[in-house]
């Protein structure tokens, strides 16, 4: 439909390698369009629009604010450090411009009900930067999930994301600074494994969290490493690890009455570049379907996803879809707001668990 | 060496399930032969020899001292209920009979010892029946782990350890009756999880052990589904989930700073009746090795381990060698017994912090 092409002009402040991801899938996404960036300063925005081949047409910045009161911007995207989400994303949205945040979205849930209540009084449409939950094979993995013939009911989840990036990001990233990113591997990628865990149950938000002994922090006390057990009183549970300081795991694994569901690669298909994702599955349905009398067990059958898009460009182009139907009168909408408070009240609690030397701590859903 | 040619011959005492594999496995292995098997009646011993073919001269006898009595008999396997161990395993060291000892060894360390104090006392041979260990794939995987320079350093294991055999079973099976095996599903395969664990860790016990919220039991007491989390001061981690209400699941999980182990099968593989058994593994040594730019991370080395003969042969095999050697005048390999010891040390613990509300548990090497 003609009414659905809305190009959403997007603005991006700051210049983090992630923003490089950002500008191309922009580019790509039918309905979206850079048109600005800005860096704090002037020279690091020009070094940034050069290495990137950025269009004459994108206007460079030497701040933030710029950005902002730039009026042909529609929406801007905030890969900022996350100290930084609560004035600049509510700045934004005072100044009429929709936010794609990258996560962690807030330092807590308090500073990102800011956000939330600043895109609500000004009619902005808010989304995160939590590509894999625009994948297509998310949703297939949900259908997985939620078939009880084959899968039954659904009882554990456990991730772990970890990446290791040697001594040099360990000293100067800004994910390691407790100025700027203050919840470093927690809410760098612990992040992933929380939203994996509530994506999994239906967003049924888990009543306690208790961090596993064992965290381990920088001498800013910035987390490097922790973990937790999330628990709800219909018995259901799950736990992850989040990690700096480990070879890259990117794992989900989903237990069942009947089945069991796992992947690798769960961020970010490791074959995304070829159009597909794949994730595994075994149920009960199959035993014995091979005929195969030798293998005790049929092992799990690959599912293979095709994807017509890059997850960074779909999710682009769906916030830019929501940020159209505004344009056009329409109200923005709330889901992913939701979605991401839930995940940062989950964090939250996780990290209040640690605060408090790894005592059960009750998530309060008000 | 013909000095190794011994043929230790075998008892078995119950006719549980697991004993038809170790009839099989006694009679391939080549130290090994059958000779008596008791039950607690004589109608379900002949039905049980009936049913397995075994040979003739296999003395079949109506009670358990019965075999323990007969001077033929140089080692008794015991698939016992785990409450009936400590009487049992105890009696046949006093019969001066070597002991081969389904797992969980025993209801708790303390009984242990009566038993590893037994065999000490009478000059016998112990092992338990954990099975994977003498899999040649669990030889490879050590080899993998310890390669700093592909692996790093280890710092995490996740295992998952659960089957679902439903209702019938979850209600009338040996092992969630209080009074036979009332560590339920920690005894049965949350013993595989533990020992997975310390394996990994080269058996450097844990200094505390924390179980998770979310423990189900039934009716009597017995840990249907549990897990726990495992900590060292130097800051290696573990968690574990075994469950009785979930599909199956064998996995086993070890992150190092440099790469990463994975395997779904670990008890047994599934392919161990073509004559091998499969892993997974994956380090920062292989980033850019197959030269595809479309794939953004290589995926993981399935690694294939040929194995000549099923691991409870070879377990079977290992056993009678050291009884062998015994029976030749040597004195019985104590390591089995050690592993067993520690393996029952922290499932004590796991249970001991269920029992205490969930509280962080030390364990106690004494």
């Amino acid at each position: 439909m003609a009414t659905d092409q809305t190009t959403v002009r997007f603005g991006i402040i700051g210049c983090a390698e992630i923003a490089i991801k950002l500008c191309k899938a922009i580019s790509r996404a039918p309905n979206a369009t850079l048109v600005a960036i800005g860096s704090r300063s002037m020279e690091k925005a020009v070094k940034f629009a050069g290495d990137n081949g950025l269009p004459e047409k994108v206007r460079v910045y030497g701040s933030y604010e710029e950005v902002l009161e730039d009026g042909e911007v529609d929406a801007v995207y905030m890969p900022l450090p996350t100290a930084l989400h609560v004035k600049w994303a509510v700045m934004a949205a005072e100044k009429r411009k929709h936010v794609l945040l990258e996560k962690p979205v807030a330092m807590n849930v308090s500073e990102f009900d800011h956000i939330l209540e600043a895109c609500e009084a000004n009619g902005v449409q808010f989304m995160d930067g939590t590509m894999w939950m625009h994948n297509p094979r998310t949703q297939k993995m949900k259908e997985v999930l939620s078939d009880a013939h084959r899968f039954g009911q659904l009882q554990l989840i456990h991730s772990c994301v970890a990446y290791n990036k040697g001594p040099e990001f360990l000293t100067h990233d800004i994910r390691v600074k407790p100025e700027l990113d203050g919840l470093g591997a927690l809410g760098d990628i612990g992040w992933y494994c929380i939203w994996a865990i509530l994506w999994a149950f239906d967003y049924d938000l888990p009543t306690s969290v208790l961090a596993l002994p064992g965290t381990v922090k920088n001498d800013g006390g910035v987390i490097l490493s922790c973990g937790a057990s999330l628990h709800w009183p219909d018995g259901k549970l799950a736990t992850f690890h989040c990690s700096f300081l480990s070879f890259i795991s990117f794992d989900v694994t989903a237990l069942g009455t009947k089945g069991i569901l796992r992947l690798h690669d769960f961020i970010v298909p490791f074959d995304e570049n070829y159009g597909y994702g794949s994730f595994w599955e075994a149920s009960q349905v199959d035993f014995g379907k091979s005929g195969d009398d030798k293998r005790w067990y049929p092992g799990a059958n690959e599912h293979r996803v095709e994807s017509v898009e890059l997850q960074e460009v779909l999710m682009v182009g769906e916030f830019s879809r929501l940020v159209g139907a505004v344009k056009r009168g329409g109200k923005p909408e709330k889901s992913w707001g939701t979605l991401s408070r839930k995940t940062q009240l989950v964090m939250d609690a996780v990290k209040d668990s640690i605060e408090r030397g790894y005592k059960t701590v009750e998530v309060i859903t008000g």
